[in-house]
This record gives structure tokens, sequence and C-alpha cells, in this order.
């Protein structure tokens, strides 16, 4: 799976794609493999080329998170629509959806009037042969389209919303699509011991255990070497997969400790 | 100019890319666009492409972090050699960097040798044509490349260490090409008005002060709408980028407070 950030305050440093970090932490954990990340500016033409090129590798999933919203830069409709070669058009459903959200704004505030303004009913403007999904949260819908090979999502940028219609619409597709796979890990921490002095056994460990992917991430500066050892593993739990990471962990931290490093454990 | 980060910690949602929005908000006060973020898994060929699709865009700069380091899965030389189909070769100068670092790491600490094994070896076979950077904090060099249209700079993962080289290095490349454009912003705060409503007064206020771009974040929930409206302008300082600020800001704010909006400055 893709995921694509649309928005220019990532680009700017703004903000941190807090969106990005959670989106592939569900997936991975629900069994999909995100296989790449893109940050996009609220360009139609950007957005477009972007989902086109996604397309183009076929991923099983593309989502999208920003751009739905009422003002001139939400593009993200426009960018699908130029991608997948679809008109935008006033999907009755959607604004369905949105008329409901400014009428209980309008009943619970009494400050604003329900009326569907042009940028209200943008929101409403999608591409035709694509859907709309609700959204728990606000007042911009989600967006639904399907192509011969990849279910495409947009989801909305404000992470309450991405997040709840994520659990809510996403999430059960995903999981379906994992078939059974999940994603475990476990984490040791070595002290005393250079990076460049544990990638040989590393590498050594990974023969032995052909279904672990390790990964040494130093936390420490060079003159005080911590590192963090990641062990990871895409399995279902059929194929004992606490099983396997214990026992790469096992030799890892004992081919360690007899090169002088220090080991701990994850902390349970 | 683009940034493309590599890790799979980043795709598994492991950590949150801080070096991303860390390098964004430095460059674009540096006076730089930043036009895409791509964040790719620590595989060879995967690397090579994106580097190899963001060369067919011609930016200026492209910036890597990630992928330098001593184990197997730094893969991001690989990486920039296939893209560029340059040879990896063992870099002089780069070896000598690296053995500096480790006659410094065994004296202080008396605790690894200092040998140049082979993957430490490996943080010095570079591609041919480049040339490695000091790495102020770390032991992995940095990497510079250059084609007819782009500059490449290759920076580690770590942050401390991306961070020092960035400054050291990078942040003077940008400033000379940005050639005294830089960045300026102001942000303003409204509630008790919903962002369908202050859509048209941004379109009004954006056409009234061209150079002026307004973006708004929806902060609040949508029953209890709160709006930060974030004004940016890239300008160099004979353009008075201030007073072009404050006066779309003076307008928008009273045109809000007209809509009901309650309008409240950035505290200074």
């Amino acid at each position: 799976m893709e995921i694509i950030c649309i928005g220019n305050e990532l680009l700017i440093g703004k903000i941190s794609n807090t969106n990005a970090q959670w989106m592939s932490r569900r997936a991975t954990f629900l069994g999909l493999t995100v296989a790449r990340i893109t940050v996009v500016r609220d360009e139609v033409e950007e957005i477009s080329t972007v989902i086109r090129e996604a397309l183009q590798r076929k991923p099983r999933f593309i989502v999208t998170t920003g751009g739905l919203g009422p003002t001139f830069d939400d593009k993200t409709l426009q960018g699908l629509s130029r991608a997948l070669k679809r008109k935008l058009e006033v999907n009755q459903e959607a604004l369905r959806m949105i008329q409901e959200k400014y009428n209980a704004y309008s009943m619970n505030n009494r400050i604003e009037n329900r009326e569907l303004t042009p940028s209200r009913i943008k929101m409403a403007t999608i591409p035709e042969e694509t859907k709309p999904v609700p959204n728990p949260v606000g007042t911009a819908p989600a967006v639904l389209a399907e192509t011969e090979t990849t279910v495409i999502i947009l989801l909305p940028g404000v992470p309450s919303e991405m997040e709840a219609i994520f659990d809510e619409t996403v999430a059960p597709m995903l999981r379906k699509a994992a078939n059974n796979i999940s994603f475990y890990e476990k984490r040791i921490y070595v002290d005393k011991i250079l990076e460049s002095t544990i990638a040989p056994i590393i590498d050594q460990v990974m023969l032995d255990n052909p279904s672990v992917y390790i990964k040494s991430h130093p936390r420490g500066v060079e003159s005080k070497p911590h590192l963090e050892i990641h062990l990871s593993l895409r399995a279902s739990e059929i194929e004992k997969p606490e099983e396997k990471l214990e026992k790469a962990a096992t030799q890892l931290a004992r081919l360690t400790a007899e090169q002088g490093g220090e080991v701990s454990r994850d902390p349970i």
C-alpha cells in the first residue's frame, strides 16, 4: 500500500507528519506493507501526477490524507479527477451527508446558517464513479474509488477525522486484504559496542533466521554507543512468529555479549 | 528542492519523520521551496528508482536522509550508484575520515579496536565522481554528487548527525541558491466561525494580495470551531514582506469579524 499526504504545511515543516506515522503503524499491524509515503503540495497537477505514478506501481491500496475541505487550497478531489480521468460532479449522497452536518451545527450553535454555499457544495463535488464515505467526526466526506488494480481512499487531513474514518472504514478493508498476516516485533538494547561491530552479527542472525528482519538504530552518540536493535516479522499466527523472534533475539544477544556488548531486553 | 527519506522504520510507523520536518523548515526559511518528500524502504532498487524519478523533475537540490551506516540495510550509496550509473569505489578521503573517527573512539573508550573492518570500509565505498563530506558528530561521511541539473546530498539518518552536516555544509549552499529570497509567515486565530464560511473570505483576500498565500487549518471540532489561519510569503527583504503580510492579515481579520468570527492575533 502507498500513502500520499497532501498539504503545503508539511513541505514548509510547519507541522510534523503525524498522520503518516499513525497510518503506517496501523496499516503495518493490520498486516499490510507500506511501500512508499509521498508528500506533495496543494496543487492539482502535482496531486494528480503523484496519484498516477502510484497507480502505475499497482499497490493494492492508495490512501491519501488532506485536501478535502471547503477552501480553495483543498484540491485532492480535482487531483483524483484528473488522475483517473473521471469528471467531477455533485454527488447527491455526499451532499446529503454535508447538509445533515450543517443542520446539526446550526441547531447546536446557532452561530451559522445551514445554507449549502459553493464552498460547502465543493466538498460534495467528487469524481464520477467514486463513493462518499461518512465522516463521523467532521464535515468533509471521505471518498472511495476503485481501479482494476487498486482501491483509492481519500481521507481528510485533520487527524481526528482521518483516524475515525480509517478505523471505521479503511481498517476492515485492509484487515481482509491482509488475509491473517500480521506484524510482530521485538526490541533489544545494546550498550558499549559500536554499530559497525554489531553489523556482521546482524548478518549472521538474519542468515540463520531468514524470516526475521533486523535493523539497528543508533540512539547514543558514537563516543557512548547505545543501540536499539529492532527485530520484526510478518507472518500468520500459525507460523509461531513470537517463537521465531525470540530465537533470533536470543542468538543476537548471545553473539553481541561475546563481543563485549551489554545487552538489555525490551521491558515487558 | 526534494527530500528523500530512506528507512523501513518510517514505513512501519515506528518513528515519526522528524528529519523531514526539521529539514523542510530549515530549507523553507533559507528561501528554498520543498516540492516533494518521499519516504522509501531500505531496498537498493527502490532507492535508485526514487532518486532517478526525482532527477527527472530537475530540482536544484535533492537531499536524502538515512542509509549511510555500516549495516547491511544501509543501502543509500548503492542506490545512488545505480541511479547515477557511477560505480562504487573505496574513496580514500572518506576512508581517512572514518579511520580518524575510530582512532578517536578507540582512544576515548578502550572498548573497541580501530581496525577498518568490511562494515566500516562500506561507509567509505561511495559512487565514483562523488565527494565525501565530513560528519562532525558521527562516523559515516555524508556524500555530495552533482549532475547537470541537480546537487544531490546524502545525509545520515541519525538526527544529530543529519542536522550538524546540514547546518555546516548544506545550509550555505541553499542560502546561496536562494539568492536573498526568504520566507515570512504570520498566524491569526478565529473562533465561532466554520471553515466553509471563511473560505470565500480567504479567496477575496488572496485576490487583493496576490503575493500572499493563505491557508486555514481547523484546530477545534466542528461543533466548536477554532481555526488557525496561516499567511505566508516568499520574498526578499526589499519587497517589504512584513508589510504585505500585515496588510493581508488586517483585511482578513476585518472581513472575518464582519461574519461573526472572533479574531485573535499571533502572540508576539
